[in-house]
């Protein structure tokens, strides 16, 4: 078995050159950010990532958390390295310092939150509920509850979970059932949620649900659910725990994946109704989940990014290893040598340095939010993160399960043992296409609110800017960046087709246009994708004409984003084609000819 | 759970309009197969599939195979299945009736075998390596072997397998190191073999092995292989069983999927040495099995589309429950009706009906060979089926990964939970691009022996024969066959180009040309995949012209070829710009860039 290796090089690269990391380290608030500190946070990061969270990620997926009686425990180890996470600060580190947290900037918890998803999947989800909840407290939350519940759960002696998801309620939260009913200053919330993730467990001495319900006078639909906070044991005054709450996980799912993450069905108020607190305004609680959701999605996006490569360094490590024929390349004794073997290796890298790539733009965006001293720059980056949301979510997942495909494939026949790990990636992947809005659900999105809504202004602003560093990449003097600046010229031209198409249908044909919404995600993942990718080919080569003391690391960059140009690029005009002429034929048949 | 409904109408349809049934039924040999014939043994093997092994298809998954003290236990129920299929004559039924097989076409026994495939695909590897070995013993074999060894196992009372993997010796046969010590009138052998598929289990009294060993003056490498007989017991000369065999079952695999089906690991001699027979010349083992891995090869194929077959279905029947949220189209009232869902349906049906199109198209030609009277037909016919041997089972395979995943989408979160079923289709198929050769194996095999070999030959027949029909599809009145048309004239000009560059290249940069073996085995997929929808688009536009009773079914086959051709075929210039411009970024690092 590999050992993760967070791979800090590119990193460190990947924040400087395409997050901004210098930029934001200059906003107010991060002057103590200095460049040593954040590589010295990634390394302590990546000594706890491959020391403790890598060492438990198989027990984790083979024992698997268990229930017993309404308990669920943890796989063994889960219990003390969540102390041990917490104990060392990690939980809190996205934080804000207000409630104990260190108020680093995004892009920096971007890269250590990388390293947990790459080393341990399961494990990494309740620290992202939990802080999921805490920001949906912290914006919506009244001055009690964030008193009584926010500096527990940043300092992760208690965890947060997202109740949701109804049986009759999964992507279509206006069909949600559970109810709440006013008692004095709380309520009493009843019903049933599935798909809780880490909704039970032993880990910490209470657990905060937040729970989606309606209220008696609640109109139907997404407009009469609120959000309301409630304690697997009650909190009394002084912050010491109280009664159990009338809640309880009635079961856990067998799932493909992620088994030590234990999935619960959760059922409130078999016993008169479980006490629970409003957070925000009645019937606002899908504004309030969204706040916790758009931090999730991105996160999850990030997941797509982790497990793609950690299975690419579980591959690497097997092809450089395995001896099996004879290589055609010169100086390999070993599988990577065969050129299929390399292709599925490159592929691998080269997506997932792109999708990194991705996630970091989106993640310095957000720093730019947070604290860019010029509102106007604050309003883009804000329009930027709102539309690149769903295609961080949507295309790095969506790529992930490719990757990890190949992972697998590299070990031949050994890919298909449990015991060899390969296969574990891939069934931990195949959920993030899925949970916090299926690849479906964020291409309307992005369709939808994202590009229709505002008349594609975002959108074109930033093929504007794609268009004129592909214009300069064709005109460099040298062949490689300009090959890739004419393949990075010829997608960004398909993207641009594909946006027109789905602006000028939006009004009359929207079915078509929802006929065409992942292609459309899915070329403008790989186009924005290929820019950044680009971009990195153009700083290496800078890099490497001012200092070539990292040569075999710049270089490998230039290779990396010439393979995505020839080999990921070229698939932006069949997706193209596929947006544009696709929705009669996805459409055409009735039901009964499927 | 939905019940497998085998595709009879598309099934019948694909058999006449593109496997030439009616002219093999005409083959000498073949007179008592009528249209009628066929049609009822495909219903009795429909029934049976969904009666009987589509009811245990689960179990095989949740129980799997038990090893214990060298004996394996299937799961339950599966013993009495294969009495039941034995008894009921279909374990025989693709084999020769010298034998006492039924003889039928290969193309007849292909749609039966599918169905095995979507239904239980543990249980159909069974009968798969049966008739592999069968096949090899009838080929290679003396007499005295034949008359000992293939009756009862065409019978189904002893069933067959391949033991060709060794731990160090899995894509690269040359590194075998199982020895075989001649004896009298048999060999000793000893050796451990892994990956041995239905290596062991108490459905039937006899289990007989195939084994790749070296005799003691075998020259190194591939050149010093042979083939032999091992039964787990001897049979004496009557016919009756004899003493346990020097073989054992050391453990079985923990497998990503298909646990219905153990995979043994054997060890040989142990205690001496094992009683083999020779099979064939000496040293000539490979060959000998070859016999046994082509026919292998094009039946893991129709895995891929067995498999993708009973994925699309899983999902039919949810998108066509499941309620959630408003569906776009009109009729709808479940998620079939979101545009994306239908996408992801049309998608899956469109690939898995020019999968099953490819392989009965190979099928087809392989009666041929068998039987056309013309020497030359059968000539050509052995060319193109030795060209699609490796894109049914590379493409096939490599189709159903994305197919079986995209049927677990469809389910949403449900499709995540194992109890709802579709995981394990996308479990299972991610075996068949491995076993039997990966795809890189077959890629290799495509644009070496089958290509630049006979310097394109068979391929350039083929693509003169698709651009002719896709200058007849762009001629006609019919907007919708013309368009088809259209997308094929450019997919067969990018396979074309493929081709060019593959035959200009093979000599002088070889591994460039391995490096693009992949793509261009994807690319010819896609593009004879869709030279064969297209062809059932125009064969459903002339029935429906002639008589229109079916309708509903055949307007589908126009409109699924026309997804096919904006939806898939579209890719085919993506992957043509991989071959050919491809191979530089692929090949240009060195192992410690990765």
């Amino acid at each position: 078995m590999s050992v993760y290796t967070a791979p800090l090089r590119d990193m460190l690269f990947t924040m400087k050159e395409v997050g901004g990391l210098e930029a934001i380290c200059a906003q107010p608030g991060h002057e103590e950010t200095t460049p040593d500190l954040v590589e010295a946070i990634l390394q302590e990061a990546a000594h706890y990532a491959a020391g403790v969270l890598d060492s438990l990620n198989r027990t984790g997926d083979v024992q698997g958390a268990r229930w017993h009686d309404g308990e669920v425990t943890p796989a063994d180890g889960f219990r003390e390295a969540w102390s041990s996470f917490c104990e060392n600060g990690w939980i809190g580190m996205p934080a804000s310092t207000e409630w104990g947290g260190q108020g680093l900037p995004t892009l920096v918890s971007t890269a250590v939150l990388e390293m947990w998803k790459s080393s341990n999947l399961a494990f990494s989800l309740c620290q992202m509920l939990t802080l999921g909840a805490v920001e949906a407290i912290a914006h919506h939350g009244s001055e009690a509850l964030k008193q009584r519940f926010l500096e527990p759960m940043v300092a992760g002696r208690w965890t947060g979970t997202m109740n949701l998801t109804e049986p009759q309620a999964g992507s279509d939260l206006a069909a949600l059932r559970s109810r709440a009913v006013p008692e004095g200053d709380h309520y009493r919330i009843s019903g049933n949620k599935i798909f809780i993730t880490w909704g039970e467990h032993d880990m910490t001495e209470n657990i905060v649900h937040l729970v989606l319900a309606r209220l008696p006078d609640a109109p139907p639909g997404v407009k009469g659910i609120s959000l309301f906070l409630c304690p697997k044991f009650l909190v009394n005054d002084d912050g010491s725990l109280g009664e159990r709450n009338d809640l309880a996980c009635t079961s856990i799912e067998h799932k493909l994946g992620i088994h030590g993450s234990p999935t619960a069905s959760m059922t409130f108020g078999d016993n008169g109704g479980a006490i629970g607190y409003l957070v925000g305004e009645p019937h606002q609680g899908l504004a309030c989940m969204f706040t916790m959701m758009n931090h999730a999605r991105l996160n999850v996006g990030l997941e797509g990014v982790g497990v793609s490569e950690r299975a690419y360094q579980h591959a690497r490590a097997y092809a450089l290893e395995r001896v099996q024929g004879k290589p055609a390349l010169a100086g390999s004794s070993t599988i990577a040598g065969h050129p299929d073997v390399r292709r599925m290796l490159m592929d691998m890298k080269a997506r997932t340095e792109a999708m990194r790539a991705l996630a970091y733009f989106c993640a310095g965006q957000m720093d730019r939010v947070a604290g860019h001293p010029d509102a106007q720059e604050r309003a883009q980056a804000q329009a930027l993160v709102g539309l690149l949301t769903p295609v961080v979510k949507g295309w790095c997942t969506d790529s992930a399960q490719g990757i990890t495909s190949d992972g697998l494939q590299i070990h031949g026949g050994m890919g298909y043992i449990e015991e060899t790990g390969a296969a574990q990636y891939f069934r931990d992947a195949r959920i993030t296409t899925i949970y916090e809005g299926t690849t479906g659900i964020q291409a309307n999105d992005l369709i939808g609110r994202k590009l229709a809504r505002e008349g594609g202004r975002t959108l074109k602003g930033l093929l504007t800017r794609i268009d004129s560093d592909a214009r300069q990449l064709m005109d460099a003097r040298d062949p490689e960046l300009s090959s890739i600046g004419d393949a990075l010229m010829r997608a960004v031209r398909a993207l641009e087709d594909g946006a027109d198409w789905q602006l000028a249908h939006s009004d009359a044909q929207p079915q078509d246009c929802a006929a065409g919404a992942v292609p459309f995600l899915r070329l403008a993942g790989t186009v924005i994708g290929g820019w950044l990718s680009a971009r990195m080919a153009e700083a290496a080569t800078a890099q490497l004409a001012a200092d070539s003391s990292d040569a075999g690391f710049l270089r490998a960059k230039r290779i990396t984003a010439s393979h995505y140009a020839t080999h990921i690029l070229v698939e932006a005009s069949a997706l193209r084609d596929i947006v544009v002429h696709g929705a009669a034929s996805t459409l055409a048949l009735s039901d009964d000819q499927l």
